[in-house]
Formats: structure tokens, C-alpha cells, sequence
């Protein structure tokens, strides 16, 4: 294991002072095209080389013809090239000095017949040159952080803390708009294709070294390396958590798999195993990947598996606590101390029982500061699962009855929002214990973005973030019995 | 069983003409305010009465001190009481001759003690009077397509064919935001709360009979009556749809539950077989319990467990299969007449195989005519999933690359995105097979509010999707069996 992102394999490819492009062209329907554009639209403020064989300038940057004729060495090589010429073009690189290759172009093993020998022969040709490359049928890497993206789609929202490491590109490029609504983003992520050098436990190696990476989440069709992953994992996830989702245990996800990546994946329970013994956290879907990997990498871990609900109405109350039940979460009973604090907040119509049912009654000045604050208190509570999530009209309209114009009214409402949800991250900054929201309202509305922005996150219905919390508790878990 | 509403005790209830309005004032932070005056916004078109002992005029309508002053025997009565005035003024209505009430006020059986008590009361008072009553402790019954809402939230969106009976009020008032972005409504939906009179049984039975309902979804903390609920339930089934979300079932649910409106919950097993013996599909989330209802509202049924996924990534393809596998859904392997229909369409690099992986480099026209149209024509196959969901940008893009200004671009793409949303739905009606999108990216995107407004679900995520696939399936399955 490194501790160094510098001492990595991949750190040029990560990193990279200068970017040789093959398969961009002022063709903007092509592919290559789109990946170089989208490169250069994310602001990637080292030299861009593009190479055509005909083309003297490329989407306004001077081309070069060939590789042997680029005017240095640059640290990383891009493939978007037709399948055919892909190998020639890495014996040239070679030839070159180019130690860093992404080969975007598919049509190797994933493909079978004559793909197979294809991907052989571009193996060889890399050993032969000690060219460490990603792919093929990848999309590459972004590094929001140094504001790369070799993928074709373009980046959205701000450079974040979840390091991904993907046997889809599109669990990369399909998440930039997702962990944006989300206001949470990648580090770092990479999609590793058919992975025939690079592969996801390199990528697990460098994230676990990534000082922006807080927390690595991994989609997995079939794991080659076995035993090295878990040692790998072992030795990160005692100080970071990792995140996976294995699509290869069904033999319906099996096949999918083989025939995207051409992935040997085994059975799904040999997997559960493997994650287990790696200190890995496991998710059941995609969305569940993310929503682990956003709580885990913002909210402080779980010192139990007891929850304090705090909601507004008794429904999403009880559909809380049943999905606690049935995720092994406890609801425990409140302390006789903390049922006193609260029962200056709570109407009669309410409950002091846990979940602490608050009503539409009292005083909203409480919800995101008294009441909270008394159950965080409660030695009772290792997290806390807040409803009460305020709709933006429903600030508005009280102030706008004062006779305040609509903007004045609004700019009230949303400073009224945000000192809330200030407060709340304040709140669990002082506990030290994990706090998830839930709403069935948008949440990219003005309350759970404000929430979010502060680090705290918010899932569309309670079982996700009851699953949330959940992954807060069994990473911990996971953890101190690896340290034992 | 009924087959026409007008035979159900509730509808006056749904369906009134007059209401007299208990506990709305000048007030407008009380509770019974926000209610009535959303009452107002809805439109509702009857006559309303709102009762005041001492303002003459509430909200600007004329308001009468006492119910035995109001100019004719109301339809329904609506009551936001002070809980220590709801028995006399139940009094009051009965011997006004009123015979239908809501009750909203809370403070009877879930909070226990001197409530118990009192609700045993109002349940003497009303059988005395031959009132029937929904509630206390509910927000009472919205109907849409009469412009009536008694609860305090305002509707929003449309009129649509989910018909709900909820034990929890949050589960109507939260679902009028989160239904509407999914393009689907209530077509009518009861909160129950405590249920001392009216229950879930006569709510189903309501809606069983409803011209407007499609499919009924249950929010359920528990049912007194099983064995009628069982049988009602039977008779509906085999007509349309009935999906339940069930609280009770673990420890912190029955808890939970019994706080919020006194029920007393049983066995989770006991009631998978009490919804498996009526034909009742079990959702696992609140999402969930709404994902199943708007897939079983709007898609034909699934005569097999046959899934065609069409992709144009293999990553999600892979995590919807294997979603498949887990959920119980096959992914058959295509006929040969579909593999070399498509052929035409899908190049090298992609796989038509089942999933068929279209990947980006072809003619996007086919995605939503040539290649469904395909793969619904194959024998194979019983549904589609469909993830390739265009983005506004990427349509737009390329048109814009044209020349065009940014307005006449928009106006070209948002026609295309709907032409091929309307030849999928077009293709779904011919061949008579539930489609179902997927993605990662916000569904209030205008091609999946295309999609979904003309009668394609669209989920977020390939897990939730291929769950509501299943859904179509098992109904179709419980329906035949108890035909059988």
C-alpha cells in the first residue's frame, strides 16, 4: 500500500502535465471529438496535443500527424481510435516515451473471436514498453480536481470527496448531474473497462493514497485479483470506508456483465464474503452505491445501531422505524431526561416516544435546534433521522402575510433556511454523531440543498436513509474488527 | 362489494355538495385555517359553511355561530376542534341531521390514557346519530377530480387514477409534490387515522368501485378487520390493482405505529399472506408502494416474467439484469429473427444480446422506433426496460451545431424528445407489453416527463424499475390464480 498518490502507477494518468489526443477531429459528431472537447471545455490547464493524420489544427489547437512527431513526451496518451489501429498506434507511442495510455476504443475481449487476440497483443506491446495504460472500452479518468475529464460527457458541479472506481464509464459519467443534485462530486473517478492492465485494484490503491478521496466507492462485475483486493481494501478501509455494488452475483447480472467488460464474475455470496473479510460496505443498487458513499464520506461514524427519529407526522414516523427494524437499527426508548427537555417542544396531539413526533403545533424556531440538540444529547442515540423537512412556500407564506413583497419575503425565507440548516451541521459538528434527513419533496428544493451543502445528506424516503445510517453503523463495525 | 360509488356510505364524504366547516377562523397560522383555506384554493365548487362561536365572517365567507344555525343539513362536516369540543359538536350535528363527518382533531386513542375514553365517546355519539365519521386523527379525503381537499396542504399537479387509503396523513398531503413530478395523481385519497369508524376495508371498497381509481395503493400500520379486508380485497383484485405498504411488521415499526394511531400491528408473515391470499402486490418502501401503483395504472400487464432490457451503456444494462435475477425476472436470450433485425442497428462494439447494448455510435432515430419495436415483437420477451433516456443538452447540442439560435433549438429538440416519446408509448398500446425507463439523471428532465406523461413510468435508477416490472408481473400472476 502507498501513502503517497506520487508513488502511484497511475499518478500521470491522473495528473498529467500534457495530454497527447488520438481521435479527435473537427467531426464533431465523433466520439473523439466529443471526449477532446469535453476535455478542453473542463478547463485542463496543461498542453493538449491532438494527433490527425490529416487535419492540421483540431477544434482550434495545432495537430500533429503522427506521434513520433510531438514536440515532447507527454505524461498520458489518449486512444479514440478505430479498434484496427489502436495496437500500431501504441508501439508508437512506445517508441515515443509514452509510459501513460487511456484507449477509450472497444471492440476487444468484450466482443470475443478475434477481440480476444486484439487485447492479447496490446498487453504485450505495453509490457514490451512498460506502458502501464486504462481500458480499453473505457471512458478514462476525471480528476475534478485538476480539472481533467477524458470522458465524453461533460462535468457538472464541483470537484468532491468520492473517489469512484467503475467497471462502467457510465457510473462516471451518468453521476456528474446525480452527485450534483446531490451537492457532493468525485474526487477522482475511474472507469477501467475490460481493465487489461489497470485495473480496479490499482485504482483502489491510488484512492486509498488520494488526500481528496474521504471515501471510495466501487461498481464491480467480477474482481480478478481476488486476494490482493482484499488485502488492498483491508489496509484502506481501517482508514477510509470503501463502498461496493457486485452486479455479477445473479446469473442474469452474470452473463450482462460478460458480455459488457467480458468479466469472469463468481458467486454472489463468495462476494459477500470477500467484502466482508476487506472491511467493504455493500450495496444492493446503484443509487444505494452513491447514497452510501455520500453519508459515509461527509457524516462522522456510528458508535452504535441506536436512531432517534424526529419527524413531523406519525407516518413517515413509523415507515422510519420499521425500515430500522428490518435493516437491524434500534429505536430505542429516550432517556427520562431527554423526554423532559422535549416535553416543553411536544404538544399533547404529539409523542415523546421515539420517533419523536413533533406535529404542525408548536413553534418551527425549535426544530432544527431545542429538539435535536436534546436528542443528540441522549446517551440512548447514536444517530439521529430527521423528517421535518420545510418546504420553501411554506416560510414564504407566513412572512408574505406580514405584507413583505414577494423578493424581500423570499430572501427572509431562504436566510431563514439556511440558518437552520446551519444549525443542524452545527449541532452534529458539537455530537459527533450522524444526522440524515428524508423528504418526499424535491430534493434539489431550497431546504435539503442548503442541508446538503453543509453535510448533511437527504434521501427521497426514509428507507434510504435509514440504509444510509445504516452503512454510518456496520463501516464502523466493519472497521473495529479489523482493528482487533 | 359495490360496483358504483353512489352505494358507499363514504360518498357524501368524497362527493359532497355542502360542507360545514368546524374550526376555521381569521386565525391564519391554526391549523384549521390553513385547511379550510386550502379547501378554497382547490376550487371546491359546493357550498361551504364555514361555524365560528364568534367571528361573523371567516376568510371572507359568512360564518354561523352554531351548527343548528346553519340554512340546511350539510353533506359533510369537517372538524379542526379543540379535541375537548369534538363529542358535544358531534352532538350538535346529529342533531342537526348531519350524517357524514371528518375529523382531523387529534388526542383520542394514540395518545392513550383519558383519549381512549373519549374516543369510545365519540364513536357512542356517532352510532346514536347514524353518523359515519373518518378519523380523529386523520387529515381526511381528498378528490381531485371534484376540486375537493380537506387536508392543509394545497394540491398540486393533476387529477390522476391512484387511489389511496392511508393510514397516515403525510402519505396524501407529501405525495401531492411527489406524484405530480412523476405525471401522475389521485384520482381520490383517504387518511384513515385512527379509524374509530370508517376503516382501510371501506375505503378499498370506495375505491374498488370508483370509476376514476386505475389502482389502489394501502398505507397500513395494521387492520382490525382481516378476515373482511381479505375478501374485499379478493373482489377488487381480480378488477384492478392493489398494492400495500405494511409498517407493523417489524418491532420498531409496531411501536411506532401504535404512537401514531393506536393500532395494534401483527406479524409481518401473517400479513404477506393475508396480501398474497387477497391478490395485494407488498411494497417494501413508500417510494416503492408509488412506483408500483403508477407502473400498475398506466402499463398492460405481463403475461410472463420476461424482461428485454435496451441499453446504449453496458454498466446499467449489467445492474438492471442482475437486478432482475435478484428480483425474480428472467432476461431471456433473444429470438434469432430479433438478433438480425437488429443487427442492422447496433454496431460492433455494442452486443445484442439480451441486454442489448446500442452504445452511442448509431442513428439515436432507431432508439425509440426500429429497435423496441424489435425487441416487443420478439415472443421472448414479455417487457421492455429502457435506459437510454436523452438529455435536453445532447439533442440540443448538435442542433444548435447547425446554426440554429438557441430558441428555434430548443423548440427542434423538445419536439423531437416528444415525437419519440410518442412513438414508444404508440409502440407500448400496439404491442400490448409494459415498458419501463430508467435513469440517473433528474426525472423532471423533459423527456422523461414526455415519457411519463403519456403513460411510461420512468424511475430513478435500473433497481427501482425493474421492482416495478416485477410488480406488473406479480399482479398479473396473484390475478390469475385467484381467477383460477
Amino acid at each position: 500500500m502507498i501513502n503517497d498518490i506520487r508513488l502511484s502507477p497511475l499518478y500521470p494518468m491522473v495528473n498529467p502535465q500534457s495530454i497527447a489526443f488520438l481521435g479527435a477531429s473537427n467531426n464533431f459528431s465523433a466520439m473523439g471529438s466529443t471526449i477532446f472537447s469535453s476535455l478542453r471545455k473542463a478547463g485542463f490547464p496543461g498542453r493538449l496535443y491532438p494527433v490527425h493524420p490529416k487535419e492540421k489544427v483540431v477544434q482550434g489547437i495545432a495537430a500533429f500527424e503522427k506521434v513520433e512527431d510531438l514536440p515532447e513526451t507527454p505524461d498520458l496518451a489518449v486512444f479514440v481510435l478505430p479498434t484496427r489501429l489502436v495496437c500500431e498506434t501504441l508501439e508508437a507511442c512506445g517508441v515515443k516515451g509514452i509510459r501513460h495510455v487511456i484507449i477509450v476504443t472497444a471492440g476487444f475481449r468484450e466482443v470475443g473471436g478475434a477481440g480476444l487476440e486484439l487485447e492479447k497483443q496490446l498487453v504485450e506491446t505495453a509490457k514490451k514498453w512498460g506502458i502501464r495504460f486504462l481500458g480499453p472500452n473505457c471512458i478514462g479518468v476525471t480528476n475534478p480536481h485538476k480539472l481533467l475529464n477524458t470522458t465524453f460527457m461533460r462535468s457538472e458541479g464541483s470537484a468532491g470527496f468520492i473517489g469512484l472506481a467503475s467497471q462502467s464509464g457510465s457510473f462516471v459519467t451518468q453521476m456528474f448531474n446525480y452527485l450534483d443534485r446531490f451537492k457532493v462530486g468525485f474526487s477522482t473517478a475511474f472507469s477501467v473497462g475490460n481493465s487489461a492492465d489497470v485495473d480496479i485494484v490499482d485504482c483502489l490503491e491510488y484512492l486509498g493514497a488520494c488526500p481528496h478521496t474521504k471515501v471510495i466507492a466501487l461498481y464491480v462485475e467480477g474482481l480478478v485479483r481476488g486476494r490482493l483486493f482484499v488485502e488492498t481494501a483491508k489496509r484502506i478501509s481501517i482508514k477510509k470506508p470503501i463502498v461496493a455494488l457486485y452486479v455479477g452475483g445473479s446469473e442474469t447480472g452474470r452473463k450482462a456483465g460478460f458480455s459488457h467488460t467480458g468479466t469472469m464474475a463468481g458467486p454472489d455470496r463468495l462476494y459477500d464474503g470477500i467484502f466482508r473479510q476487506a472491511g467493504v460496505v455493500r450495496a444492493r443498487s446503484v443509487t444505494e452505491l452513491f447514497d452510501f458513499a455520500r453519508a459515509l464520506g461527509s457524516l462522522p461514524f456510528a458508535a452504535g445501531r441506536r436512531v432517534a427519529i424526529q419527524t413531523h407526522s406519525g407516518g413517515p414516523g413509523a415507515a422510519a422505524a420499521d425500515a430500522c427494524g428490518r435493516t437491524g437499527l434500534e429505536v430505542p426508548p429516550l432517556l427520562p431526561k431527554t423526554i423532559e427537555k422535549l416535553s416543553a417542544f411536544v404538544p399533547h396531539t404529539g409523542s415523546i416516544a421515539n420517533p419523536v413526533d413533533i406535529t404542525y403545533s408548536k413553534n418551527p424556531m425549535d426544530f432544527f435546534s431545542q429538539i435535536p440538540s436534546a436528542l443528540l444529547e441522549d446517551e440512548n442515540a447514536d444517530m439521529l433521522l430527521v423528517y421535518y423537512l420545510v418546504p420553501l412556500a411554506m416560510v414564504l407564506r407566513p412572512i408574505m402575510s406580514m405584507g413583505l413583497d414577494e423578493e424581500t419575503a423570499a430572501a427572509h425565507a431562504t436566510r431563514w433556511l439556511d440558518e437552520q440548516a446551519a444549525s443542524l451541521a452545527d449541532l452534529m459538528g458539537r455530537h459527533n454523531k450522524p444526522i440524515a434527513g428524508f423528504t418526499f419533496r424535491s430534493i434539489t428544493e431550497h431546504f435539503p440543498q442548503a442541508l446538503m451543502s453543509r453535510g448533511i445528506p437527504v434521501f427521497q424516503g426514509p428507507e434510504k436513509a435509514v440504509r444510509a445510517l445504516w452503512a454510518c453503523y456496520e463501516y464502523a463495525r466493519l472497521k473495529s474488527r479489523l482493528l482487533a
